[in-house]
């Protein structure tokens, strides 16, 4: 478990083109693009309760309060110093949000009395018994997934409102968990596959599905997220669509 | 039960750019691009043996058979007008196929001793259960689903040999009971979704699983149809890559 950080041992990173600068571990779990188009695929109107399930130091939830003004944004992170870094993040860019510390299987009961409009999630990606990256073998506490994926997606399900919207960002190795979890408790099911480049096989996919909905599965275009065939660079080679939604807060919208 | 045809209720239909000529019942069951693109993607070598379950008139198994020598061809139909025709259209082609009358459950018993290096299916597209398009209405005997998709993929996987593929393609929306029902008794599991334009949501998918495989889930980019905004007067819009797969016989990559 992570203990807390000295001030020298976070960075503060801009998100969404400066509208968020968010204090992040140097060491531990760094958000990458993932929470950032989470959040930005949640269709929400002002007003509406969103949850982050598992939400480190918020990225994900701030990025959805950032875009979608008036929002009522919570997480719930079993970690104390990242609950801890996502109050003082959500107070350092003006946005309210409620972080509840536990678990997912064992819940707080103040959270287990609420329900949401939407409730996200971006969880570990590594399983513990698969070959783990070198870069991720120190975010064992973030990464380290002892939580299997459908306990994670049963209890977003239970916490999301008749009607509302479960969304979840993943590695595309894991669809077929991920869509079986879902269609245990979910309906009106979309997938919608991130590629590196394109042509490219998905790397991640967004995966979302509503409370109690009745359409059929649909499959929709994958995003390409980087222009021309390797690398730039400076890393800056984003297409204009990923760009917008990366900098300028845009959208991410599954069917076009 | 459809009944024999008299020719003239027959039509004779090009595919893949006139290596094959089918026959096909004017009404009742015809081919789309369906099977062709089924056909296209499997990656056999010549010595190689296929079985096609519900072969209809054969054109799926015919396909894969003009454009890779020398492989022993299969087909499983329960409709015995259909089997007869996939005989006639093997035998008009000059290419050796095996068509088996019987059921997927209760699988003829000189089938049952076979295994085979491939095994693909096109099961039937639309449910008893949900809404049929008009157009689909006559072709009761071969597209309502009176067999529910995991017997399809459980019985394609038992006559699969070690180390064999199993394609099947359908409409996408079937994806998250056709994958769970992959996942069960296949392993190396690929998904290549099919756009009829691009951005658009994938209509049909084609699935592969590799008996005893075990390598990572993979999600391609999808193979877009169609070029352009919205269909040709002629209808002759295809994209230069499925043009050369529907005319010249190309192989259907998943990974470029």
């Amino acid at each position: 478990m992570t203990s807390r950080w000295m001030d020298e041992d976070l960075s503060r990173d801009r998100f969404l083109g400066g509208r968020l600068t968010l204090l992040q571990p140097r060491r531990g779990y760094r958000a990458g693009v993932d929470p950032v188009f989470l959040a930005a695929s949640v269709q929400a109107q002002a007003g509406q309760s969103l949850l982050d399930l598992g939400c480190g130091g918020g990225v994900a939830a701030l990025c959805a309060g950032a875009r979608i003004p008036g929002m009522s944004l919570a997480g719930l992170e079993r970690q104390a110093p990242y609950a801890e870094l996502a109050r003082r993040n959500a107070a350092d860019n003006d946005l309210q949000m409620r972080v509840f510390e536990g678990d997912l299987a064992t819940m707080p009961p103040d959270l287990r009395q609420l329900r949401f409009d939407h409730v996200i999630a971006n969880p570990p990606f590594f399983r513990r018994d698969a070959s783990v990256p070198a870069q991720a073998q120190d975010r064992e506490g973030a990464l380290g997934e002892d939580t299997p994926l459908d306990v994670w997606v049963a209890a977003a399900a239970r916490r999301c409102l008749p009607g509302g919207y479960v969304t979840f960002v993943h590695r595309s190795e894991r669809l077929p968990e991920l869509l079986a979890a879902f269609s245990q408790c979910l309906g009106s099911i979309e997938l919608k596959p991130l590629l590196p480049r394109a042509g490219r096989a998905a790397h991640l996919v967004l995966l979302r599905g509503r409370k109690g909905g009745r359409a059929a599965f649909r499959l929709h275009a994958g995003m390409v997220l980087h222009q021309g065939e390797s690398h730039g660079a400076d890393g800056a080679d984003y297409t204009p669509e990923v760009s917008r939604i990366l900098r300028d807060a845009d959208p991410l919208i599954f069917a076009r």
